[in-house]
């Protein structure tokens, strides 16, 4: 009936493996922060090197979630 | 005297009859946990549509507030 | 179950009043030919001036729907 | 028959009720010094607030009129 | 000898497991109606959650394909 | 009388001899399924080398049509 | 000696025969009112259609020139 | 060992000297609530004028930094 | 009470020193002819250089003043 | 103590597999030409298509490595 | 067999005559020190001026070859 | 008399002290290696911050110059 309101923060998030992987660490740990998360934006890729082997993909993602009981 | 700091936070504001509407939607929200907003920048303008009719404005906006007296 | 795959197309609604209207112009337009539309995202808006007045409001809009169905 | 040459010129318009009369008001203040405007891009739109509520729409646009016999 | 001329198309390919397992359902959803694909272009990635996870990779993609024999 | 409505649709136009050429040769091709073709924006341009060579120009543009009558 | 300024205006050359034609256009527009131009940035290119055919190149350039002597 | 994630959030700064100054005195207040600070990204730089001087340099940031121990 | 209007001109500032001195030289140069400056924008950094040394900061701004009273 | 100076160089690499794979294999390549790689920024995926199916993804990559003992 | 790698410089071709001949102009350079170029992407023109008409056209482009065999 | 053509490289300069600082490393560093650079774009600043202060400013820079006598 009433009309919503989400907020958008911004997370990056990293892993060894993979980029999706990385995605779903940034969402983890903003899960334990704030409910009712309702989609992510992926805004950036990058990967931290080491010893000329990527070691890190770094990506840096938009979350959005419901502010309306907050 | 003082130099000034400004937070933005970014919100969707959403509403069934405009894009003002909507806009001022998410200032309300954002006025519950935050005092002192002074700008809103708009940034992305979407609409939901249901059985072929718009049913929601989305609004996505930055929300600029002074942090001195937080 | 499956996954959906949608379609966007771009179009560009008119409308002599506001911006609203002439994206509610885009999205009727629209649906005398594709069914199960599911969002809008306003790209840009221009007017068309004659004697120094606004007689066009321009929204080019992309418009979402599934395309499972087709 | 010869090839005419538009300028543009960029303003921001500002309104108390709404996105459109912010435009409008851009352009009248436009037509006092140049002559046969023919469209509008709009730019960019904030809001300036006081008092947690939204007191003037800021609408940045871009004017385009037709420079030939100026 | 002749010159070709390619036409693109925006789709938002979806999966549940993977962004590129997105494009190619968007790729093979596409390869239903047009013929000779030649090349794709990801524009935008973002995730659908629900219960704090994500459910959906959302790709959106232009998918370019020779216009010449249609 | 009545608001128009336009759609925009995405081509690469190709030509060995300049962009010009490439642009025109997509207008020509879109010419053969849409009617009223009123503007072309050009987007992009790339050129396709050979033995150290360009052999084609290759140019991205959105051609925009009038949608009402069709 | 002294530190420069410039100033950029923005314009729209127009010709019936090619980017470059349209591009001069705009210079010799804008040299019949200021002095000492200097450079062009190509901003955006588009293309005015009538029947089926390019009619127009529109081509929208910012033009700077030394404002010193002004 | 385990994969780090940052968060970023964005600050206006303001001085009445310098750019530099600016970043400095949001990142100084950034640093009052929030722990481990890592790198910060200029965004954009603009000047506030009265009586036809600059008076204020303010400069949006995105500060991030890590969330792990939060 | 009334609604204002501001233009916005874009200059080059120019300064063998610093960014910030080059912003205020366009400033200081725009402010011969244009009256209530009220905020500048900073669109892009160059710099000159001569016998591998940087000889001069070009510095490009929009700067925003009322046009109410002129 | 000195400060570091970074040379960033821009590669596209290719994988029959995955995203991740393609930016592995540009990294692998760079590494036979440049020591000290620190970082990777994604800017572009595109996939070749043959045969309506994904043959290659394509990734465009820069690669940021420390100048100081080249 | 093996996935290719590519690399992409950044030139700045010149030409007194055309966009087209500053693009051959910087192709032409490029191939005196590498091998096997594939494409150009043209990322921006601007022109010189003297004595109020363009001199030179100025297009900055990427040049994208192969790397396998070097 | 003959047509230039100029190459950039993109480079990472950092400073303790200032953005003109990290600029200024940027090209002195490029100097060892090319000779007859012409101009500078910044791109991008970044800061590192370690124990809640800057430490580093990091100013991506593309450096120009000409290729001719190389």
């Amino acid at each position: 009936m009433s009309d919503h309101i989400y907020k958008k923060i911004e997370l990056v998030g990293t892993s060894q493996t993979s980029i999706e992987e990385a995605v779903k660490n940034a969402v983890a740990k903003a899960a334990e922060s704030v409910r009712n998360i309702r989609w992510v934006e992926i805004q950036e890729t990058r990967c931290h090197v080491e010893n000329q082997k990527i070691v890190y993909w770094q990506v840096t993602v938009k979350i959005g979630f419901t502010l309306d009981e907050e």
